[in-house]
């Protein structure tokens, strides 16, 4: 589970199973499931209290907004569906890393989420805040597939993570949210098989930074 | 300009310059320019007539309902920004596609449908009615740069075209949306030298159909 970057706040209170790990569930599972009925421009901090039956101030002296709450919510819901594969081989880690996008795109909250993202203007600069919360972190974890994959030898050094998740990602929302085609199991290995070919071919994505 | 696939129907009147040209023209015109201002969902045909000056029935016997008419529109808006590039090689090709769905994500119609878009669902189902029917020719359009590609024997035969179109397609919606970072010459750039590099290599992309 990625570490929330929030944790040094209370560490002398936070022992496993302890109230402070009880609170803290409590509040992401109600995050989580504000989210997924409201959405994130329309969810209220308080709606989040009180469905978690604990006092807003709780909420708000551990995480100091609505982007930081949702933030940490969605980034430990996501460490939860999915462990950083670890096949043994870059094409086995791609797949399961596209598997686990798949499972995750099917999630109510990762739905209401893309219902209202769209390109940035003054309207969606409150998801965007909260997107770039989401994403570094995502992106630090899903990462260290292509970081095991240099050291193994199978890409070559200064492969560039950022990009070729960018490249192996957004093939699987166009095709769900464009398209509203099926992410089959046959287009997820032809998308990681392509990615893997052309990140070993050429200059292996370690071009120019993104 | 892509064929509009109504135009056998009133072949007889439809002289260019002509009433029947100028009358289609202003319909897109209102439109593109509806869809722009209130989306797909809220869009209604009579606004559309009302906007062009034109009899709500003009419209309604040239274009059978909304999803015809607003499919026809942007293709055709489409084929205006999109000459289907042929600079000689794939890579001139690839950028080129690439540039021009780039400018194709600034313009205003394309933020109202990319606003609208998310996974299939009972809610979302006119506007799949309408993406249904435009992929599909958009596909077709933009797939010839492959298939030349495999005419010239920079592709292997069997090359899938409709595939590579969901990898090279994919990640700048992923950047916008997701990311929200701006889709520079450097990014295009390398997301078309791993297509092309993933396209040559191993099966070429024409492996089990998508």
């Amino acid at each position: 589970m990625p570490e929330d970057p929030l944790d040094h706040l209370d560490t002398a209170t936070a022992r496993p199973g302890g109230r402070t790990a009880r609170v803290r569930q409590a509040v992401f599972d109600a995050t989580v499931a504000e989210l997924s009925e409201v959405g994130y421009a329309a969810l209220r901090v308080e709606a989040v209290a009180e469905r978690a039956g604990v006092n807003k101030s709780t909420v708000y002296r551990r995480w100091r907004n609505k982007a930081t709450l949702v933030s940490a919510a969605i980034v430990e819901r996501r460490g939860e569906l999915v462990p950083p594969p670890d096949t043994g081989t870059l094409r086995g880690d791609l797949i399961a890393l596209l598997q686990e996008i798949r499972l995750g795109l099917k999630a109510p909250w990762v739905t209401a989420l893309l219902r209202e993202a769209a390109p940035r203007s003054a309207k969606s600069a409150e998801l965007y805040e909260l997107l770039d919360r989401f994403w570094p972190e995502r992106f630090q974890v899903a990462g260290a597939i292509f970081e095991r994959a240099v050291e193994r030898g199978e890409l070559p050094a200064g492969t560039d993570p950022d990009f070729l998740l960018q490249m192996i990602s957004g093939p699987l929302y166009f095709r769900l949210l464009m398209l509203g085609r099926p992410l089959d199991d046959a287009f997820l290995e032809r998308t990681a098989d392509l990615v893997l070919d052309g990140a070993r071919g050429g200059d292996g994505g370690g071009g120019a930074g993104a």
